[in-house]
């Protein structure tokens, strides 16, 4: 390490002595791990380098955010939005979009409503391509606060809408559901068998729109290529492309681990996504704006699952890895790689579970006395362990929740949750997990509130909001225990996040220090202007 | 913020251009938050920019530590000890002391069981003189990292005696217990009233010593001078100074926040300490190495008790704001502020408690649409009142503990601790702090573990290990929901710290981006030497 840091530095020193970047920059790449703040690197570095089977080979073991973070400039930003303590994706997203505060889960306008002007839409100004790719929808928060304009995240008929309006060239990810007419949920009407064989089968056929309006007719007809797997999005040829690869979200981190080399794999790895868009928005002799939102590493820091987490992280790092071997020899290039808020707060952790053994050492302080530390500082293999998951707790409830009501027994999910993981439960500790109580936070109507009954949560039960999807995160602080792992909340924190800059070094200099989102991306509108 | 931002690369660009510093580094000052991790950072940060009544007045509202990370190089380090998952301070000071990794819980000890040479030592070998300063005990394990070789932490007594040995010039902190013999607990014995008169009475006179060596005589022997109060501390006038200010710990966050301007106050404030620290090591034409650490920070975040850590936080700004003038215009010195590990997992967050109105915008989005939120992000007025607590959970606790046994009620706590913080609690919520349970990790002898019962905590219990002292994070959980605030554990995290060097850019280049803090000592010795 300390070698190759030198290396680092000695390089760092040549390049600031000859100031061998000063070109304008014609590309902007952002790629934003949602959720992603230090802790979530944590995890990341954690597995990288001491995983006993890492498939991080090698003597460095570097992961590929920490190569780029060497290579260009790390700060820190801090993320909140206008007027409150912790910000969410929607008000994140436009900040850092558009350098303007935004309110709470507001899509691309300030914090007195007004609609902001987003670095892509100043990159289609100067004529620049523009993409947005995600491995959640396509219209959630992240992508949305980039190109639409709505007063709430939740509008994602609307922000389909916005977003061709908008001309972006590149759409790439999730959510078909919002492309597509209401009558599409005839499972036999003309209209579903039609997208059935569009989609070769390969996307789940169903609408949440309240209207007819068919989107993808009208993406055809504005010149876009459509495509729904992944032979599809690789045979495109044209210069505008709309890939929705699935319902909701696209492939988890879990699904692209266990399926990177298998031939029957219809939707595309987001690195997959990444590639294309790259492919297609490089064309054009002005540049092109680009942002790649690995999204579910949110989904998975909101369940409290570190397993899931650990191969979003992975998912995420294989795209910087792509993106930082594309542009490496460029000088007209920045790349952003960092995150809207943090997710969780997870940490590995010491406990009073499972102490270790004394044991002797051969060195000279040690003569005669025993090595016994008071706690349980958590073992490497713990990180093998944790990869070796085969499903998410989403997926794993998912499983639960289909069986017959009657089958629907702790039994049941001890048995799923074993069949799944390396942190056997108990049917006790099953018990535990699937306890409820009376929802003394009910608010008719709410999204996740507006139920009578709650998984019962004891300590800051206040912060597990997400209706039944706070059984993942009980399960979490069951399993803790075995793995030394331990969070905070079930929705986001305040926590600073890591901010990489790569590229010449007189736009990236400003990314050293402590800034707010909206700080780097004015950094990154006057770079690009 | 974006125009100041662009001044400081302006600034940065030219010392680059110039390579302004090429000099050797002459002083080497370490600054450990212990458990200052990003989380906390959050905290200062939200409070200094947000609170409405921030004690940091002006249109910039920085931090001093923001400051020094704009003007100098900021980094992150992660922090692991040797084979495990999470380090605690005395592995991880050993590691950051010498650059070597450590076992759990020694003492200059490397993974083997070998004594470490530590860049204090270093530093005395080359001539340059040396200081430790804690605002906990100066045997405490951060400090103890720098000039003691021992087993395990809890030696504290031979930690006192190794540091005496390591003739550390300047010694300044809280622990008198582990420096005077035995027979000094006699109430009616001579050494009793000696020790009493020797301090002015302003520490509490009692041994933790099992043998009758009184390393006070042994310092002064030595040529050290001795002081036990500010105005001691302030007269000395030698090259060697032994402060111990306290029984146990110096003077707290709250307790600095609050005496600041007193004419009464005896013990000095971190900033004094360091500031005195400073004015006897700088004499010495070869330089200085000094370790100053605000270590209550990682004390509070145990606690999970937000108020006494953003004092904590406040005062840590103050010794960086204190050096950063100091040094400003030198160019022979290095400055790193950093941390050994983050504690308690801390985090703002949002909740499902006390839902946000509805309300109108002016904006052209929100035409005929009210801007309401779903969830409730946190009310920037929250920092004010956090600021308002009088007192630490260790103290609302010590005097409930002083109660008569038959009033101690739950009635009885809560009127504590609404006397002592804006966060009022019900008897029935004080009722919840005060449930014991079975310990089922009971560990016969184990200096926390080894009682029968234990606070009752649900949710990652093993995660909260120290005794009676996991009242504090259970009182924390209940009033997360009036402060929007959430923390994962009553021990440490594995979250990556941040890193500032402050100096010559030829050495502070290479604390950007991702590195082990074995990595920054090795960057700081080599820059030493």
């Amino acid at each position: 390490m300390s070698l190759s840091k030198w290396a680092i530095s000695l390089g760092a020193a040549y390049l600031s002595a000859s100031c061998a970047y000063a070109g304008e920059i014609k590309n902007v790449i952002v790629v934003i791990g949602d959720g992603m703040g230090p802790q979530q690197i944590g995890l990341l570095n954690s597995y990288v380098k001491h995983a006993p089977n890492s498939t991080y080979k090698g003597s460095g073991r570097i992961s590929a955010w920490e190569s780029l973070a060497n290579d260009g400039v790390l700060g820190l930003a801090y993320t909140d939005a206008a007027n409150v303590l912790v910000t969410d994706s929607a008000a994140s997203a436009t900040q850092f979009a558009s350098g303007k505060m935004s309110g709470s889960e507001m899509i691309g306008a300030d914090e007195h409503g007004n609609a902001t002007e987003t670095m892509l839409e100043l990159a289609e100004k100067m004529g620049k391509s523009t993409g947005l790719i995600s491995d959640t929808r396509v219209t959630h928060a992240t992508p949305a606060g980039f190109a639409a304009h709505q007063t709430h995240r939740s509008k994602e008929n609307e922000i389909a809408g916005d977003m061709l309006n908008n001309q972006v060239d590149v759409l790439l990810g999730g959510g078909l559901r919002h492309w597509i007419p209401k009558s599409a949920n005839d499972k036999d009407g003309e209209l579903h068998a039609q997208l059935k064989e569009m989609t070769s089968g390969a996307v789940r056929i169903k609408s949440k729109r309240k209207d007819e309006r068919n989107l993808l007719d009208e993406a055809n007809n504005q010149g876009y290529q459509l495509a729904f797997t992944k032979e599809q999005m690789q045979a495109a040829s044209g210069d505008k492309l709309l890939g929705l690869f699935a319902y909701s979200r696209a492939l988890n981190g879990i699904e692209e681990s266990h399926s990177m080399e298998d031939p029957k794999r219809t939707s595309p790895t987001l690195q997959e996504m990444t590639e294309k868009a790259v492919s297609v928005l490089e064309r054009n002799d002005e540049g092109f704006f680009l942002m790649v939102e690995s999204g579910l590493i949110d989904w998975a820091a909101h369940d409290n699952d570190t397993g899931y987490m650990l191969h979003e992280m992975l998912k995420m790092d294989r795209v910087v890895k792509y993106l930082h071997d594309w542009a490496k020899d460029r000088d007209d290039t920045l790349i952003i790689v960092t995150a809207d808020h943090e997710t969780g707060g997870f940490g590995f952790s010491y406990s009073r579970n499972n102490l270790p053994e004394g044991r002797d050492l051969p060195g000279d302080v040690f003569k005669n006395q025993t090595f016994k530390p008071n706690y349980n500082f958590g073992q490497h293999d713990t990180l093998d362990k944790i990869y070796q998951q085969t499903a998410s707790y989403e997926d794993i409830f998912g499983k639960f929740d289909s069986l017959a009501a009657d089958k629907q027994t702790p039994a049941a999910l001890a048995e799923l949750v074993n069949s799944h993981t390396e942190f056997a439960i108990t049917e006790k500790e099953a018990e535990k997990v699937l306890e409820t109580e009376p929802n003394e936070y009910y608010v008719e109507g709410h999204g996740y509130l507006g139920t009578k009954t709650f998984p019962k949560v004891n300590e800051f039960k206040e912060f597990f909001v997400y209706g039944a999807g706070v059984r993942h995160s009980l399960l979490a602080s069951i399993v803790g225990k075995q793995q030394n792992t331990v969070w905070a909340t079930g929705t986001h924190t305040n926590t600073p996040v890591p901010v990489i800059a790569w590229g010449p070094e007189s736009v990236t200099d400003q990314f050293d220090g402590l800034m707010h989102t909206t700080d780097w991306a004015n950094f990154a509108i006057d770079a690009m202007r």
